[in-house]
């Protein structure tokens, strides 16, 4: 039994840590969580024991891994105390909104055996890697475009939005990473395009963008095309394309039945996606997990690592760039 | 050019003589319609040739073929007379409301070359076709169970229910059809249940039924099922599966395009199913012209001959009898 | 916390199991199985309490409820110990091979307060449950016919079809009850053919059939049509269709994830189907766990009761008759 | 009747003639085509009148109107002519290849009531018509995205490629149009990303793209992305989305037929798509027709007027120049 502690217990955590409960080859070791009352309500209802500190934690031997789930700017820190103490991490995206923050942490665990993997969790949905598998396989032929859609059911409060560091840090991030899943090479190009449309003013207030394209190209031409909303109102609009010399592979939207109307006025009507990313990607956090812990015991490599999370957020950068000055960002224009 | 003329020029012989001229080896001969007003300003406007009588068209020698779309109780004649006068024929389904009369029109004509080809078009229809084809292309191993569901859009008008000899010989009569086609054996034995829930009062009236369900099975085992309602809200439903040991083939419905909807309660709306048949089956009208005029220049026997009308009618009759006594019947008690 | 024990230790009863430990308001109370040596070491390595005996069960003060997923031909005895016993139950299907044996039972526990619940699990599947809500609610409009596909990926082992009592008592009886949860109204003519056409030999050594065809008939006039194979290559294919005078409600196949393929000789091909009921039903399976739960704390009726178990073994013995005598039989002459 | 003579007498000078002499309202006047041999053959085979040269075309009071179908560069001398003899047109996209030709062309007809109507017949497509109604009629609330899908079912002949203008021009022209048509706004920024992929070698001998990606941003922040390659092997990949602050409007693929087979390894395998654009848009073709003889008949203005050839025409330039300098071109510096 591999033995995992959670940090950060809001719902996220907290999900992670029923998933923890649930995979037969791990246990959960306990939670931490900075704010008290709500988090520790909940921990001694389910009977799980809570650690007063994060030091306790990574001090415990009764702790064989971690899984940090608290507010973004302790990422980085958290990932640094893992390494020194030997314990293995999965993180939640993004390790941090800074660029450079991510590079210092990057030289300071550079060389530790410790694995650190990144949650970008749609790697692990079944559709969306059927599509890379299919790429891989050569199922498609040669690839030639990926076509990734990805819309948010709804806006997200301010504070969040807030802290975000932007559509492009916080959101499009996944896409970024997905593009480099499904197109098995570095995008070195980044073009994009901003509107606010959604919530105008907010997005003003903020420079941030709520309605976003992105174009990336890779050394071989293979192009990706990312298109981002933050409120899609039928639910969350999530599709990977892929097409290639022999053929194309989508990962479609998923409902929560099967259940069509037939109707005077419309036919094969049926429910609204998935709402969001817990329900829509519920196996896929579930696979995650088992993901980490084969990493773990078997020895294999994290399959998403921590340089996944430094790449993705180049291209973040590449992005917000490309936008404010109206044109093509090569990435080694960033780092 | 084949040289077709059409007997009854209302709403269908209209389509059919449209067919004909659009057809590359075939020309309209010309019309003739028992009722000439209405009839004769259209042949007027579109430049037609109309014939005075029946007879005019079996004598005339610029008629190589004839096609009969005339009212149903003048088919049988009409046909024995076509192949009295060498005229190949292509007529309406069905042959006759009495199974009598369509085993002495059998007889009648029963040694004469000339074609005779029925109109069961959907035969024609390509994706139905290739539910067929994919069946006996062993696409789906050995055939199994045949599921047939047809519904007409809309409740006929009462004049039409009356003349119609009842839903089994009206309307399931193409399903019958069908399911011969796609069995490729006989069915034997006729299983049917019949309702009255679309207009209880006028079925009740006609001791017709306006929702069937009816089960074959063929003496291999192979079973069919049929369901029929005389009037589906969303469109003409039409939809053939074709189940066996190494898969399924289904013929989904057809819509007037492919547009969908994805709106905050529902997602994947698409329009009305398109709504009767000559709409539906539009391009199998077409093919079917083409299949007739291939059976009479290359002297191919016709896709669908006297017999398959003589057979399905015999099926009709079977599952009357089947609901009148509660029963399963076999073929063999009819004819 | 409701204690529950389960009966029953093979593969199902850990799939309950593992959802009754999972539910918020549940608890695993333990288990008994009358084969020691394998359930045992399962029971052992998950850290689940043994019961020595059924009496141990129904004795114990710290079990509050029971799951009953023994073989078939203990299951009434059970019930009726459980009732016996006053501990609420919900017992597998079906009650009983033999309708003698369930008259009997009902006889016995006729007036307890004890819940009884059956787990006829489709009616918690959230499609099918979609299906018979747009019913209820009047989307379709009046209810006309219901269509059920109901087909398992592969034939059973032969000791399985040998005790199964037949695929009307074994497979259709889950069919019956989704006719009779859908419908909304007792049929009470049943109409069938059977065929062997899977393994003809197998078939015909237990005097079954692996191919069947049933239409039922409620006083109504309502219809609806079920179609059973033991063999879908392309998985375990479970549709529900309902038709009515407003529209048509249709609960589609599920796969595990919605990935397609487009090639050069065909587009759209998705994987097979989900394999069979431990996949294709997870999430009503844990609904159901739900279900019993609610029941038993809140008091409510149990959404399937002792008398849904046995009007679908009622359904099964007329449509045993029907095929045998190839006539429509009425449910008043079985009981 | 409105007489309506084709100029180009090719694959789709011939479409466009079927077309005519199908419509109820229209005549096919007769036909001209510089290359003698083939194309009279044809015409006497059909009895299609012949004209001995444009001249005698415009000149003759039996032509109320003429269709182009020619090839390119002779486009806008022909449009001038017509507009010249007061001859209403409809000309095939694109009207020059040479953005400064058209620019003259504009200022030549400028001022004449003669209507001249540019052949973007995707405007015609059901489906695709649909999406923008329901964008018009508010169904999907504002609009926030275009994303137009556009594949070709294969490369186009190398002298076909050397004289198309490039795919911007050629082929990303008619999505121009069609991003033009549903954002209902003219887009004044042009961002693109091309590679070569399909057919390195022969893209590079004329320095031209068989992938490109581009992105349209309109005043108001709406944006368009459209993906082009000019090979998909599956068939003719044609998909208009739209998606709003309301919903989403998706005009889908489509096959010959709706024929699906499920089988051991896959479920759902539908025909490849339509192969191409005669097939696709046939029912598109007809509409165009009857959209031209109504502008004429009934002096409505054209649904495609020479200024909608021009700006999709500056649309490609702008692509062209994007592409080059890696940056977005606002369409100002065009023209």
């Amino acid at each position: 039994m591999l033995r995992i502690a959670v940090l950060g217990f809001g719902r996220i955590g907290r999900m992670h840590a029923s998933n923890i409960a649930a995979h037969p080859q791990a246990a959960l070791a306990g939670v931490f969580d900075a704010h008290e009352a709500a988090a520790d309500e909940v921990a001694e209802r389910l009977g799980v024991r809570k650690f007063p500190s994060v030091a306790a934690v990574f001090a415990s031997s009764e702790v064989d891994a971690v899984l940090i789930a608290t507010s973004t700017p302790t990422h980085a820190d958290l990932v640094e105390q893992a390494v020194a103490a030997g314990k293995p991490v999965l993180c939640e995206k993004p390790i941090d909104l800074s660029f450079a923050r991510v590079e210092a942490c990057a030289q300071k665990i550079a060389g530790a055996a410790t694995p650190v993997m990144l949650g970008f969790v749609r790697r692990f949905d079944a559709g969306h890697r059927a599509v890379r598998d299919a790429v891989h396989a050569g199922a498609i032929g040669d690839l030639h475009q990926v076509v990734i859609t990805s819309r948010d059911p709804g806006m997200a409060p301010t504070a969040y939005i807030e802290a975000s560091g932007g559509i492009f840090r916080d959101m499009t991030i996944h896409d970024f990473d997905m593009a480099r899943f499904v197109l098995g090479e570095e995008p070195t190009e980044v073009t994009a395009v901003g509107s606010r449309l959604v919530d105008p003013e907010l997005m003003a207030r903020y420079e941030d963008w709520d309605t976003v394209s992105v174009v990336l190209k890779a050394p071989s031409g293979r192009q990706c095309i990312i298109n981002n909303s933050r409120r899609a109102v039928f639910g969350y609009d999530q599709r990977v394309e892929a097409f290639g010399s022999a053929g194309m592979a989508i990962s479609e939207n998923r409902r929560p039945h099967m259940m069509t109307i037939h109707g005077a006025t419309a036919t094969g009507s049926g429910a609204p996606l998935l709402n969001f990313f817990i329900d829509r990607y519920a196996e896929a956090f579930a696979a995650e997990i088992g993901a980490f812990v084969d990493a773990i015991e078997k020895g294999w490599p994290a399959e998403v690592g921590f340089e996944d999370g430094r790449r993705a957020l180049l291209l973040a950068e590449a992005a917000i760039r490309a936008v404010a000055e109206g044109r093509t960002v090569r990435t080694s224009e960033i780092g």
